[in-house]
């Protein structure tokens, strides 16, 4: 059997690990051969296909990134797109795809295997929002860079007596920012599923100085404040295309300072967290990941996903695109609220 | 309310997490108050107790060990042992017990519960072996720090073209050698639950040699050859009372040289897998245990402990003294032998 | 003879292991006693002034920040300054200072000197940039934290093929640029002392991707390009009043976006350069910059700094306010330009 | 002009790195081709060589050990060896080689320079024994690992009230031992060049814990104690052939406990110190070598190595087999007398 492997969406730690296990249990074990398609499915619809053996994967475990490359294409935004990977796959006479990748990477396999393209796929996100796994990998690797970011800050915060902002990945949940906040010790938690109300926020900064301490933000890159509190710049936004530019964490930190009459600074800490070498914990789970992956196409139990549940490893449906991100649930977030201020 | 709270065993990443955790919401939320007892049992049999107050656990959530001390000390080793630390609970007004611990610690306080304390715990051991839940705080810390080393000596090993055993912490289970020797690439993994064969492993250490490759072989402390093979030199143990002085790893550097006419080399961890600050999820985790133990009190819900499950915490009885250790499953160890070699 | 401290301007790893030795050695050696200044010159000036004992001392050495408190006051710009901070000295008999601080501190400390308060400093700034020392402690912590950041920043840039431009610390010279560009193998490094060709830069940019790799970009926050090239959006920096909002990292991806047709995206490392426990390096040049100025002040040897020279620690003449940065030399820079592109 | 390349001695972080930057610019600015000698003096030797151009030393910057490989191998304890080396060198038309190693290696290259052999050395080892340069690349790194090991053994100690004996490379001189104890906050540091005396020893133990603190002793591997104080199990060390399995660390912490009542334990960092990737000050010194050293070719300087003074990277003479190690200066030992005990 031959089967195809792609990674798609943002870059994402641990990649490469369940790369390197779907190649390895599959020709050692199953007696697979296997090919890469370069950059997600931009690969596959322009039939640019890689050789993947053995040999190609060793070394890449501690490795961040693909060695595939990735890419945001979306076949079904393509005239003909599901046509061209049938005749790729035809030409490659390849038999099933492992397809690595996020909501919406997923979302596409979920519907080309109803199209008669065998798929089984593997969850990756550092945001942690795919649905029906406890976790996915990147995810740890980009809280503990995030959590060291805010040990480093609480002691800059501490000496010159002000905010400090830190503006984590999350657009859609707020997981990395509830999870790095709680480890590194953040004085304000705010995530996309609670919007928040900056005067509490400036009461629990207040209060920080108050016990003779400075407060640490954490806000995911999507929290907003409650309507009606939200100026947002909208010119510089139009002006530079980059949401970062006048985000969420920088319109913090000037509300923060003209409220509270104190100073406060925004760090965004951007593209840091999503690249370099994965924690143990995320090579763990993408190597358990790629190992049940290549146990699937073996079955022919196509149309699935792995996913962790306590600590199995267990095959979970594809999710249609569209089925949402997993949030934090509102009673997680207020278990912190005894830390807040 | 006057909660009590001790720490017992080895020192382990996150226990003053949890202190924080415990004494923060107890306070701020349910208006109790607490002391420290002082070294673990000790303290409660010397009635040697600290003031334990929000002012005293700050800052203290990235720092390891654990500010009340600690000791092995069993209460039911010593004569009056039950009555003397009833008596330094009645001279304190103390009602309750928080008590953080592994194995024995845990054992000790189901006992104490049987005898009318009251105890909620909360379990602790870098090695995972802790049943009843998913995993404990300290153990990813440790396989980090593991990992890592594992991650420097792969260079070591390639350059020489020698052997490199790693000898990491795991007396009675293999769960940091399992999970870092994974996450670390290495290409022989031996623990304790499945004595290994020395033939085989040589067999593994010279097909890693003919790809041209440098072999890591990583040894629980705990690991044992299969009857008949070991040939542990007893007299140097007795000279120096240190079980690591001719420990496993040792053992086998000496074995695989002496079999395969190969140099290997051995290093033995030691006491860097349980000291310094821990990790993002070790701190997540000990946190919440913290949250949720407080709770308990709180309930009157004594002679349990909290466990994680999946991604919820729980409480799950204390377990009893010589309830046994967690250990890693077979079936899970065989996940992994497509690496072996 | 007592012996006052203070720590003044940005804050940087290393302060606290300064303040350790300084108390360390003037207590057990010579017999000092010792008080601190609170935030710089402003506890001078504000009659601000704590008790400073081995005991408290304890533990600080590997932890960012300061103990002291920082600020940026300068005694000249407040009427009466020089008075007051004599008032201060003459009310806790206070009989000399040792100042820690970067160009502006010291400055100060120059002048005071010369009018009659005995002063020994100890330079410190992040930015490597304060002349008469080979280098400044905190210098290689921020180089340590920038060069891990492009380490994981290299992965996404492949894996994306994209450029990533991460803008590092520096406004007037382009140490940190510099060194941690070449430590994470930059394809082009931008500094203040050498105005850039945008052309060129996408030149590089563009001969990169050639290979099938994808750039990093290394700029100081003082980076500039050549006369006519800059178009900075003034309006925008005006509305946040923070120079990072529209910097030059900003720039840069979008005039590489917009010249090459290639995906750019900018990280600002921010505070996080700045903050955390010091690296090995800089926590022993910080312990004898401490030891020495303590040695200074017993010798009487006022008016002088601590300096590195090679491996040894000498005395040099305070610097005087305006004389300026010590600027990355032209020649060590073209050193590297055989890895630009 | 064709250049070969060799690492001799035991590998050390940053070897990959001025490979590189010999090459690159070699390539790049002079236009000379180069071969690689594979395991040190080994190839030259056994005449195996391999290509070595700017492709293959991409993305080897950050990566630890050698990928020429290397060995401890001397060509003059070989019969016929310089003649088979320059058989080599001439088979291959190799003009002239660059050298990386430490002492034993450079000494070798001084020899065979005078006999006709050109060669420019660079120095390495992570001992930072090699005399006539300020540092050596390894070292930064190494201190680095010790210093963070220290750091999580505190925590430990104080835990249990225990001194933690750390026991680091350097088995002629003390240079990690020195830097590692001082930026750990070591309680006792001892190393090669200063016999101690273990009541010394066991007075400044006793002192710290006096303090209610735990010691951290920190031992060069060569530490020796002073005359007639020496009761190392000489069988032990036989029956292994390994030095440091009953080393001065184990020794230290038998006597402290004998001596003291006291617990102690040792951790043996051992080859943790000279594997992984090289610290951003390495890869900086490391890259300036190799540009320095092609430099040299190119000058047709030989018999010469490169040289760390102060900034400035300078040439000196290739030092002689037997010129002696590099040797902690007592006066700057006694500098940090005042930490101790």
């Amino acid at each position: 059997m031959r089967v195809g492997v792609l990674t798609g969406g943002g870059d994402c730690p641990g990649l490469n690990a369940v790369i390197r296990s779907v190649v390895r249990k599959g020709v050692q074990e199953y007696g697979f051969d296997f090919v890469g398609l370069r950059d997600g499915w931009l690969g596959a619809l322009r039939n640019e296909v890689l050789p993947l053996g053995v040999s190609g994967v060793r070394g890449i475990l501690p490795r961040g990134g693909t060695i595939l490359g990735s890419s945001r294409t979306n076949p079904f935004k393509h005239e003909d797109g599901v046509r061209r990977i049938q005749d790729t796959l035809a030409a490659h006479r390849i038999d099933a795809l492992v397809v690595i990748g996020g909501e919406d990477t997923l979302g596409v396999a979920a519907e080309l295997n109803r199209q008669g393209i065998r798929i089984v796929g593997v969850p990756k996100t550092i945001d942690n929002d795919v649905p029906g796994t406890d976790y996915t990998f990147g995810f740890d690797t980009a809280v503990g860079v995030a959590t060291e970011a805010i040990d480093r800050l609480h002691t800059t915060a501490e000496s010159h007596r002000r905010t400090l902002v830190v503006e984590v990945m999350g657009r859609h949940s707020g997981w990395i920012a509830l999870h790095a906040g709680v480890a590194g010790g953040a004085n304000v938690i705010l995530v996309p599923e609670r919007p928040f109300d900056i005067d509490q926020v400036c009461a629990w900064v207040k209060s920080r100085f108050e016990f003779n301490y400075a407060p640490i933000v954490v806000a995911a890159e999507g929290a907003v404040p409650q309507e009606g509190q939200m100026i947002l710049k909208d010119r510089s936004l139009d002006e530079y295309g980059h949401a970062r530019l006048s985000g969420v964490g920088e319109w913090l930190s000037q509300e923060i300072s003209r409220r509270t009459g104190t100073d406060a600074r925004t760090t965004v800490l951007g593209y840091i967290q999503r690249g370099g070498t994965p924690s143990a914990f995320d090579r763990w789970l993408a190597t358990r990941f790629g190992l049940h992956a290549v146990d699937a196409v073996s079955d022919g139990d196509f149309g699935t996903m792995t996913a962790l549940r306590g600590t199995d490893i267990v095959r979970v449906p594809l999710p249609d695109a569209g089925t949402g991100t997993k949030r934090v649930d509102p009673s997680l977030y207020d278990e912190f609220g005894v830390f807040f201020g």
